[in-house]
């Protein structure tokens, strides 16, 4: 897609010098306000303005909403007052708020000041949800209706008011706001009787959001339901809005990426790769390779705890017992982690899943185990001629990897739950902790074998 | 929900062995399909078919495609053929494939004995794409119009046949199967005039899906997109079915799933954690752990190969040097191959991610050199009193980390970009196939430096 743009994008700005404008605008019309959002991120900044201006109205909205902020900013400052008008409020209210979110304050001032005072005053309430809540993630702009009203005033009032919802699909009834129920339009077009009132095909088991739930919760709930949209409500379980699944996808999304950055001990990153500075990269990135590093000196202590006592020969294993160790721990914890945050397992099956690493782990490790040993024993010792790897110095191996592999896989499986447990992101138990943890574990389990076998 | 689940499902067990059949159905007509099927998990597996059969005949077919396999096995044993009957034509062609696909051959040849003959000529329709293809998630139950009907009459046609389709609110104008236009339910309630045809209100930009589409990309659509569903055609562009927002987020989730197993090191499993066999387990996992066993002792012959040549101090700092250099390694890669994921990276920004990479990584760097180097002196040196470490022994191992991290980093970026490049799924260029190489180079590294500077 990305070199596919950036030919349309050619060629459109070939014939913006040549001022064929009805041309470039026939061609643009034909387009899905995505695809036209990326071709225009293809464009030089300045020419921007005049492309978005060739657009219809309706479609320079849609197309503004698909855009990265940097070019609605570009586009924003180049506006009049009136252009701004037209595209703020042809816009969803969720849509606004991201771009509030997204602008800086002066653009923001800009941006409500130009806003109908109905749709300031809906952004203002969403901008009130903490960051990440159900609240936060909603649209205000939802099909109401009356318990009392019959199947055919209902589809006359969503013939009448659908315009502007994001979605007329599932429409909601209430009284005094407190949510009683909900219909959706096929119920509505395949209920036999026009005259039957709402109330009576109404569904009245529903399930709903409270506006202070976690989005990545909200995520959950989509993908276990299968559902359009979600009811959010207060307190006083009173509708305040609807989550839609498109929003739920991108929470789905961002949720992965945050865990697979937790994981792989970075911060999780506000921006996507190609729009963080490289500052931000930086930030992202050290704090965890600064607490990596100073942990690592236990290993460098321990070490040095038993320099001369062993055999040097001991030294050149190091490394194959550390990283099969930690690889082995990474495996699991990675593995829990994820069905954490799928909600497949809960802390209530911590012992279930302890007993099946074990499992794993010893059969893991005795297949590690002779494979090793073999190795050390056929191509090293025999075939390399290496005298120093005797028996006991691959036996000492050998047992030592095991006992790692059973360790990491132990303590792999069991931080993450512990972490959810007391309300931690399990995601920070994964590789780099782990493998911190499992490095001295398993340099501890060295020694203190091949004290015992080779002394 | 699972602690709920068990409590919900014990009440209902007692009820059960009170024969207070009328006062379960009670509590479980008030239910969803998905959290009736939850609480069935914790029901004893010879006490299921007796609670299924209370539920009305749609709800306990909703249900029965909420359960997990083994469940479905166990009510399918247990149905008579006429049960089996009710049960498979309730449900959508899409979900009777995937029950198809999990079940045992000879559960299957009376799975399809049941079916109805237009049912079993589209699951065999299905069944012929390959796996994870668009073809193989779609369903071909979707509302078709023609392009001469009027407002009206479609919105009739849909009130007439929409009952047994998946979704009615995108609908498909055809002529001769092949593919038109569409139209949402939305677009024909919002119609100013019911006697305008179809055609001139259809919409003829259509993004299509071919049947031999990846899965993959195919969720990647619906989060560019947003919409509801996308037709699905054959290569001569005629229309074979469709695909559903709710299948795309389970290839989403099931994708996130695989690229993380795939990035710790693991074979991508079938099953979810809980429903692995050890044996599974153990299969998935042990085939990485012997490569990078086997790697390893790359780096034990680059030790031994020095052994002896330089001071036994700089042996403590192979731990720290490895780790660091293997976090930062893990750190881009991971990071480069989420980006690809996305389509937020392709092959062409090869050099600006590298040098982006190089820029964080001088910035990385330099932070934990510096931090080591007054680690080194302050704490070890000075405070410890270890006379060993001297300012040369410091620069060494400050030198070699700044390095590393910078080659690492530069690997980590680099190898999933080739990977993608030459066809190789990406994810699996991360942490411990790049710990492995950056832990052979960094020794190298360090044992040149310390060559130079301490002989």
């Amino acid at each position: 897609m990305a070199e596919y743009s950036v030919t349309i994008a050619s060629t459109l700005t070939a014939l913006i010098v040549e001022r064929k404008y009805n041309t470039v605008r026939d061609i643009l019309v034909t387009m899905n306000p995505s695809d036209i959002a990326y071709i225009f991120a293809e464009l030089e900044e300045d020419r921007l303005p005049l492309f978005f201006r060739l657009l219809p109205k309706e479609l320079a909205a849609e197309t503004f909403v698909e855009m990265e902020p940097e070019a609605q900013e570009v586009l924003i400052r180049a506006f009049s007052d009136s252009e701004l008008r037209d595209v703020i409020n042809e816009m969803y209210v969720d849509d606004a708020v991201d771009l509030i979110e997204e602008m800086p304050a002066n653009v923001v001032k800009r941006i409500l000041s130009q806003a109908d005072p109905q749709l300031r005053k809906e952004i203002n309430e969403i901008l009130r949800y903490p960051e990440n809540s159900a609240g936060s993630i909603m649209t205000t702009e939802y099909v109401s209706l009356r318990p009392a009203m019959t199947v055919g005033e209902a589809i006359l009032r969503i013939r009448r008011t659908g315009y502007d919802k994001e979605t007329i699909y599932t429409c909601y009834v209430t009284r005094d706001r407190t949510l009683l129920g909900l219909v959706t339009v096929k119920d509505l077009l395949l209920a036999e009787d026009d005259e039957m009132p709402i109330s009576e095909i109404m569904e009245t088991n529903i399930i709903s959001i409270n506006t202070h739930a976690d989005q990545e919760e909200v995520a959950q709930m989509f993908s276990k339901y299968n559902f359009l949209a979600f009811p959010v409500v207060d307190a006083e379980y009173r509708m305040v809005g609807i989550v839609t699944f498109d929003d739920a996808m991108d929470v789905m999304e961002d949720e992965a990426t945050e865990d697979i950055e937790l994981m792989s001990g970075m911060m999780p990153s506000e921006n996507t790769y190609l729009r963080s500075s490289v500052f931000e990269l930086f930030k992202n990135r050290i704090l965890w390779l600064m607490l990596m590093m100073v942990s690592a000196t236990f290993t460098g202590m321990i070490i040095n705890g038993f320099e001369g006592a062993l055999p040097f020969v001991l030294t050149a294993f190091i490394p194959m017992l550390m990283g099969t160790g930690g690889n082995s721990g990474s495996q699991s914890s990675v593995t829990v982690i994820r069905a954490l945050s799928l909600s497949e397992l809960e802390f209530s099956d911590f012992w279930l899943v302890v007993w099946k690493e074990i499992r794993t782990a010893v059969l893991c490790g005795i297949a590690l185990a002779i494979a090793c040993f073999a190795k050390l024993l056929l191509i090293d010792n025999l075939l390399l001629g290496n005298d120093e790897i005797t028996y006991w110095v691959a036996a000492v191996v050998c047992i030592t990897m095991a006992l790692t592999v059973l360790l990491a896989k132990i303590i792999g499986a069991m931080l993450p739950m512990l972490a959810k447990k007391i309300g931690l992101d399990p995601a920070v138990m994964a590789s780099p902790f782990i493998t911190t943890i499992v490095d001295a574990l398993s340099l501890l389990v060295y020694f203190f074998i091949a004290n015992a076998l080779l002394l």
